[in-house]
């Protein structure tokens, strides 16, 4: 292969996760990582929330990869950090620690957001603290009628201003709605998360991950170049004006439009077949 | 007229547009704006989107007309651009020309925002694409419900970042949504847009036009002036922080206050008569 | 007492208000401000905008105060600035001293968004122009299924751009239904208001005040210190970038980590028992 941007990306199936399961589908298109603890209600620790990032800062350059599944084994999500595992070391640590586990923290949802592949949130049961985060920092969340999600913070002393959800939580449900679920770590009913945009659909759990598949089959299938660039400008225009707003789009569409995927698609409206997307 | 900022206004009544129909109403305040192929649902052309767009920047000169509706014909609301028309030349255009492309559609959307009149876009049908831009661009929308409302690049290989959508729709339905809608494209129902606060209501489809000029009338009978502060200010504090806000609306409101209108609303409350605003 | 910084503080209970009612609970971390002009339906005069701004700023300092409920006397909230007592001299002012009464107004939201406490609206009826900025700008809202909420200032000639609704309504319930409210005037139903995110939560009108100080003990049982860095953080992102966000809340949160009160809730979850706060 003689292009070099091309020679620095590399497979992800077969990919070996140590502190969560990652697998992916027959073609490696769909990843499914699951936090897998289920006896502690897969809580996140020191090194998965490290290993949770760094995976996702390398699928930058996977060559297969194109959505990811992020769910929990054993009918839950995330109970978030383990109160002894990780509440308890940071009650005694200095300041400069402290902040460098926050910064880590935030790091994981900062890589979530800065991977190209659309992320799928699949949740069932408890999805609490650092678990609510993941799922609020996924571009989509699909849930059971089970799902518990609370950001906890309150619980154990904090505030609600957790690797970013003072700012990205309001987005998704509303300011008033963001604020009562921050400053008092209540539960968010599945039917409320559907109803205030949280959940973009709710699933029996026997059909939680099947669906959750089904759907990013739906996505991987899709045009993926131009969908890292609609992830990448849902994020770049959060705090924008509304002309600048309208000049990123021109010239990111712009780039779209430059691409064979574009042309892959209208020929094949033209002959009525489905296109079959190379992303590039 | 001695003064050289009226003398720049002219009356739009009677004015007559190429690519699309244009009408007012008895005294010009409310003007329609009747996107009129209805054999091809309505499809935006090169010319009507620049057609469109020299009209909203005009209207800010216009002496009558205070309120705009955008419909379509026959049912439909626009199918947006049209594969053959426009799809595929820009398959076949250099990134300059490209650029110039998504910078004149995204200009549509920059002057429907810039124009001093409210608009209300009035959707039945098919509202797809750039349709559904023009739609999510308007200030109000309504509805019938056979709307199907389909933020559609990704079925043609581009992404949802197409004149302003990933930026502005969000903050109209919340970004859970707004990245479904725009990662899959899937037709966002009229019941699903009235529960997410995309339209402002439903109608049937033999009342729509009449229910958006009459609520087209009741704004043109309003303060306009102020209205088009309102319009103003929405934008302008798109990005900015809270205390920017108020101070700014400390100065837009002030402004307000200094007008005639505000005095004749008090006059007529005193004497218990409706006011008739003169907009200024 | 010899930390300087603790000094500056003093107990509000027991303060008395001139231009409406200040109550506290029996340990005075609940404070209730009642406008108390029931048989005009608590409208806003020049003193009461200016005792109101005043009193949330010295909360700053208060050494006991941790919630704040603000509520009407008589089964209404407040039907805002009142036409003749305020409109009315509005009308024949001029410009700098317009722009110092809207400042002034402004002033007001500003210090309930500054002020450390968070602060629950309790809605009953009438809940008109900077009655309903005062909800608005309140952290929670809680309704009766009488309340009626209406952003006015158009009716009386001047724009929706007041005390920063243009910026802030939206967040709370979506650009669309903000314009749309903003531009009409138009009365906001209590089941609107919940369906839209503006009320968290409708309550019968007998059982309203218990309701809001119940809901408000709560949140001062909990750890105060956190919660004013939840409130500041809400604000404080409102117009950051998303890498921005992450960066701000590693600090928060930090800063949180290094308080009393972490270590408290975690020995009070070690010990299974109720934390006890201190602020510190």
């Amino acid at each position: 292969m003689t292009n070099p941007m091309q020679a620095k990306k590399r497979p992800f199936k077969g990919h070996e996760a140590k502190h969560f399961l990652f697998e992916t589908d027959a073609d490696g298109r769909v990843a499914t990582i699951t936090l897998n603890r289920p006896d502690k209600k897969n809580p996140l620790t020191f090194e998965s929330y490290e290993e949770l990032g760094d995976l996702f800062r390398a699928l930058s350059r996977a060559s297969d990869i194109r959505v990811v599944v992020l769910t929990g084994a054993g009918a839950n999500f995330s109970s978030g950090g383990d109160v002894f595992e990780i509440i308890e070391p940071l009650t005694r640590m200095a300041m400069p620690d402290l902040l460098d586990f926050t910064r880590m923290t935030g790091e994981l949802v900062r890589q979530m957001r800065a991977c190209s592949q659309p992320i799928i949130a699949a949740v069932d049961g408890i999805c609490a603290g650092a678990g609510a985060i993941l799922a609020m920092a996924a571009d989509f969340r699909i849930a059971t009628p089970e799902a518990k999600t609370a950001f906890l913070f309150t619980r154990v002393g904090l505030a609600g201003a957790d690797m970013g959800a003072c700012g990205i939580l309001p987005r998704i449900i509303g300011q008033g709605r963001a604020a009562e679920l921050l400053f008092t770590g209540r539960v968010m009913t599945a039917a409320e998360g559907h109803a205030w945009g949280f959940y973009n659909a709710v699933h029996e759990r026997d059909t939680l991950l099947a669906e959750a598949q089904k759907f990013a089959r739906t996505i991987a299938d899709g045009p993926w170049f131009a969908h890292a660039m609609t992830k990448k400008m849902l994020d770049q225009e959060w705090a924008m004006g509304i002309d600048q707003m309208i000049e990123a789009e021109a010239q990111a569409q712009a780039i779209c439009m430059a691409t064979g995927d574009f042309r892959r698609a209208f020929d094949a409206f033209a002959a009525k077949t489905k296109p079959v997307f190379e992303g590039n």
